[in-house]
C-alpha cells in the first residue's frame, strides 16, 4: 500500500529519492529485522559479543553506502560515527541514536521471542524495534537510499550511534569533549520518542531530567529463622519499605526536603497549550489497566507526565521470592528507583537531598548502602527556530498532518550534553507510539511508522538543505 | 569415653539398660548414619523413592525390635506407627517425629555431601542429622535397646513418625481425627528443638503461633516507561512499601487495629524466669551481624523472641531485580510476610484484622490481592505438671545438669493439634543446639548430644513409668 506522492508545502522531494524509498520498503524492513536479531543488551555482560555484532552490522551498512565511517572506542561500548560528504553553504546535521537495547526480561510474557522480529497486525515485534534501532534506522535508510539514486544530498548528515544509552552513556559522556570537531553541526536530530498519538506526529521541545539510585538495607549477616529471631532484630525488608514510603506522601508529592527546590513550572501559555492536547483520563486509565490515574495534585495528567518531577520505584528485591513460604528474616533488601526532574532541578543537588533524607530516616538496627546512579537535567528548547519549522514541514509532507509541539516525560540525557558541548539544539522527532512498550515485553514498532519515518527523514534533509548554514 | 554411671535423683535406671546403651553407642551411631544416607526430601517429587526407603528403614527397625507396627497411608507420605506392649496402670507416651528432611540446597556450601554423614570435631554432619532423624532416633534407640536387654518397659511407648513435617503435615492433619484411638496417650514427647545453650538442656513449655500471608499489588497491566508515564499512575511498588510500612510503627509495635487483642503477656514470675536466662544483647547483635538488636519497646530480647507477637516480611518482589537499571513503573509488586502470635491471639481473627487494615490503607490507583496462608495458635503448657518434673529429672540424670524452662519463638503446629485431638500436652525436649543449622547447609548434630539424648530418653521412660496412669 504505497501512499500517494504528497505535494510538499514547499519545493518537493526529488522524485527519484521518493520513488526509491517507496520501492525499497521491503528491503528496509528486512534490514531492520537483521539488526533486531542481534540481542545487544548493554546491561548484560554476557551480551558483549552481541554488542560488537550490532555495532559491526551498522558500520557495515554505512560503509556499503559509501559513507566515511569511524569506530570510536570508549571506556565502554564503541561509538559508530559516519558522515556524508560536506556541502559548503548548507547546514550540517548530526543524527544521534543508539544500538543497545533494554533487557528483554520477563521472557515468559513475550508472545514471540524478543530477538525474533515478528510482524503481527501491522506491527513489528522485537526488543529494540522502537527503542531505538527501528527509529534510528529511518535516518540511515533515508540517507542510504538517497545516495543510491545518485542524487547529491543537499546538506551534510553525520551519524553518532552509541551502545550505552540504556545504561547511562558513560562512554559517550567521557568521549564527547574530544569529539567536538568531528561532531560539529548546526542541529542534532534524534528519533527516540513518540508521536503524540496514532497518526498525530509531534515535535518534542522539552524533556524531563533523570536521577537514578539504588539502595541496599542490610540486616543480619545471613537469613534468620523468623520464629527463633522474630522480635529480636529489625527486619531489613520492613526497614526498606519504611524508607521508600517516607519518600512520597499519600497525595503523590515527593516528601523529601529540598526536592522541589528550583523547579520551574511551565508558563501559563505553555500550560494552556499542553492542556489543549489533554486526552481522556478515564480512557488512558483503561488503556493502562489501572483503576484510576494518580499523581501530584494541582496539575493535569499531561503536565504531571511532561513537566513535573516524580519518584518511581523500578525494582524491589528481598528474601524468598519463589513459590510457597519461607519463614525467614531476610539478610538484606534492596530497591532501585528513579526521579524524573523538571527544568530548574539540579540532579546532583537532588541526589544529595535524597541521600540526606535516607540517612535521616534510616531505622535503627540496620545499615544502609546508597549506590548513586546517573543523572541528567531536564531540557526545554525554543519552539520557533528555523529547524523546528523545517521539521514541521517535513513531517507534514510525510504523515499528511502537521505535528503538534509537545514535551516528553522521559529523559534523553545526551540532549543537554549536545547543547553544552556542541552548542547545538536537538530536534526530537519521534516516529513511535506511546503504547509501543519501549521497556516492556512485546515491544513493537508500527511497520507503517517505520516507512513514514523514513520518508519524513528524507523530507527533513530536503527542507534543512534549503536553510542557510 | 563412657560417662560415669550417674546417681539418678530418684530410683536409678535399671543397670542392664544403662550398660546396654553405653555399650551400643557405636551401633546406634551407625544406625543413624544408615538412615541419614537416605535423602528423604519431602518437597522434592524426585525423592519419592527415598521417602519410601526412609519409611521402610524405620518400619524395619521397629519390627526387628518386636514392636507392633502399622504403615498408615495418607493423602501424602505414609505415617509410621509403632508401639510397645501396654502396661496396665502406667502412663502411655506418644513419641512424635518426622523422617522427611529439608532440601539440601545450596549444595555448593556443604563441606561434605548432605547425604554422606561425616564426623568432624565431634559433630555428625548430614541433612536431617538434627532435624529430625537424629533427634527422633534417640527415642527409638532407647526403646529398642531397653527391650533387647529383656527388661520390660515400665510404660507403653507409641511412635508416630510422619513424612511431611517440612511441607506442612497435610497428610497427618487429615488423618489425625481418625487415629484418636490408636494414638490415645497421656503425653506426647517431641524432640525437634534445641537445648538452651551448649550443655544447658531445656524443656520448652511454650511456642509462638504463626500466620502467613502474601499480597500482590497490581498497577498497570504491563511495566510502563517511567519517563513517559511517571506522574500519571500510582507506582505499585511504592504502594506496596506504603502498605507494608503502615503495618509497623517506627518503635517496632505492630500498627494494625486489633492485632494485639487477646494477647496474653507472660506472668510476672515467668518474666522474671525468662529474664534470668537473658543473654548479652551486644554479643547476640555481634553474632547476628546487626548494628544493634531491635524490637517492641518494654520487653527484653528473650521475651520479644519467645512470647511477644511480631510482624516480619519474608520476601519482596517487584520490577527489575538484576544488574543495572531499568526505568520502569513495574506492573506489580508482591510481599510474603508472617506474624508470630502470642498465646491468646487467634490466627483467624488476626488474619481478618490484617486484611481489613490492608484494604483500608490501600492507596488509590492500584488493586490488591490477598493470599491467605496457614495459621496456628501459640501454645503454653503448665510448667509444674508431673510429666515436666519427670522429664526434668530424666534430663538431669543424663546431662548432669538440670534443664531450664524456656519458650521458643518458632511454631510447631502439630502441638496444638495433638492438644485438640488427643487432649494430651506435649513435652518438647530438644537435644540439638541453636547453631546446628537445621535448615541450612552443613546441618549437624553433636555426637555426644545424640548419645546423651538417647540416655535421657531411657531415663524419661523410667521416670514416667513411676507416675500413675
Amino acid at each position: 500500500m504505497n501512499p500517494p506522492r504528497p505535494d510538499a508545502p514547499s519545493a518537493p522531494l526529488p522524485p527519484a529519492v521518493y520513488d526509491a524509498l517507496v520501492a525499497n520498503r521491503d528491503a528496509a524492513l528486512d534490514d531492520l529485522c537483521q539488526w533486531l536479531r542481534i540481542g545487544s543488551v548493554s546491561s548484560d555482560p554476557a551480551a558483549a559479543g552481541a554488542m560488537r555484532a550490532a555495532a559491526d552490522w551498522l558500520e557495515a551498512k554505512f560503509r556499503s553506502a559509501g559513507l566515511q565511517t569511524q569506530r570510536i572506542p570508549t571506556t565502554g561500548q564503541d561509538l559508530i560515527y559516519a558522515a556524508t560528504p560536506p556541502v559548503p553553504g548548507a547546514p550540517v546535521v548530526l543524527v544521534y541514536g543508539h544500538y543497545d537495547v533494554q533487557p528483554p526480561e520477563p521472557l515468559n510474557l513475550w508472545i514471540s521471542g524478543p530477538f525474533e522480529p515478528t510482524i503481527r497486525d501491522g506491527n513489528l515485534y522485537a526488543r529494540g524495534s522502537t527503542d531505538d534501532k527501528g527509529q534510528v534506522l529511518t535516518h540511515v535508510q533515508s540517507v542510504v537510499r538517497w545516495l543510491a539514486t545518485g542524487t547529491p544530498l543537499p546538506l551534510q548528515v553525520k551519524f553518532l550511534i552509541e551502545g550505552e544509552e540504556e545504561v547511562g552513556s558513560a562512554g559517550l559522556d567521557a568521549s564527547l569533549p574530544g569529539l567536538k570537531e568531528l561532531l560539529a553541526c548546526d542541529c542534532v536530530v534524534i528519533s527516540d520518542s513518540s508521536q503524540y498519538a496514532e497518526d498525530q506526529p509531534a515535535i518534542t521541545y522539552g524533556l524531563r531530567g533523570l536521577l537514578a539510585m539504588e539502595i541496599r538495607v542490610d540486616g543480619p549477616k545471613h537469613d534468620l529463622h523468623s520464629g527463633s529471631f522474630g522480635g529480636a532484630v529489625k527486619n531489613p525488608a520492613i526497614a526498606l519499605c519504611q524508607l521508600m514510603a517516607s519518600m512520597m506522601g499519600p497525595d503523590g508529592r515527593v516528601a523529601i526536603d529540598g526536592f522541589y527546590d528550583g523547579c520551574l513550572p511551565p508558563s501559563s501559555e505553555e500550560l494552556a497549550q499542553i492542556d489543549s492536547l489533554a486526552g481522556d483520563d478515564d480512557a488512558l486509565a483503561k488503556q493502562l489497566g489501572v483503576p484510576s490515574l494518580f499523581g501530584e495534585p494541582g496539575f493535569s495528567t499531561n503536565v504531571r507526565r511532561w513537566a513535573r518531577p516524580t519518584f518511581d520505584i523500578n525494582g524491589l528485591t528481598s528474601g524468598h521470592q519463589g513459590e510457597g513460604g519461607k519463614t525467614i528474616i531476610p539478610s538484606y533488601a534492596s530497591a532501585k528507583f528513579t526521579f524524573r526532574l523538571a527544568p530548574g532541578q539540579d540532579p546532583e543537588r537532588v541526589a544529595a537531598a535524597v541521600a540526606a533524607h535516607l540517612r535521616r530516616h534510616l531505622p535503627v538496627g540496620v545499615s544502609l548502602q546508597i549506590v548513586p546512579g546517573h543523572g541528567a537535567p531536564a531540557m526545554v528548547s525554543s519552539t520557533t527556530s528555523p529547524f523546528i519549522s523545517a521539521a514541521s514541514t517535513a513531517i507534514q509532507a510525510a504523515f499528511g498532518v502537521a505535528p503538534v509541539m509537545i514535551r516528553e516525560g522521559g529523559s534523553i540525557p545526551i540532549v543537554a550534553k549536545f547543547q553544552a558541548e556542541l552548542g547545538a539544539d536537538c530536534l526530537l522527532l519521534g516516529w513511535g507510539l506511546n503504547d509501543d512498550g519501549a521497556h516492556s515485553p512485546n515491544e513493537k514498532f508500527r511497520v507503517e511508522d517505520y516507512h513514514r519515518g523514513t520518508m519524513a527523514s528524507a523530507q527533513l534533509w530536503h527542507q534543512l538543505g534549503q536553510l542557510p548554514s
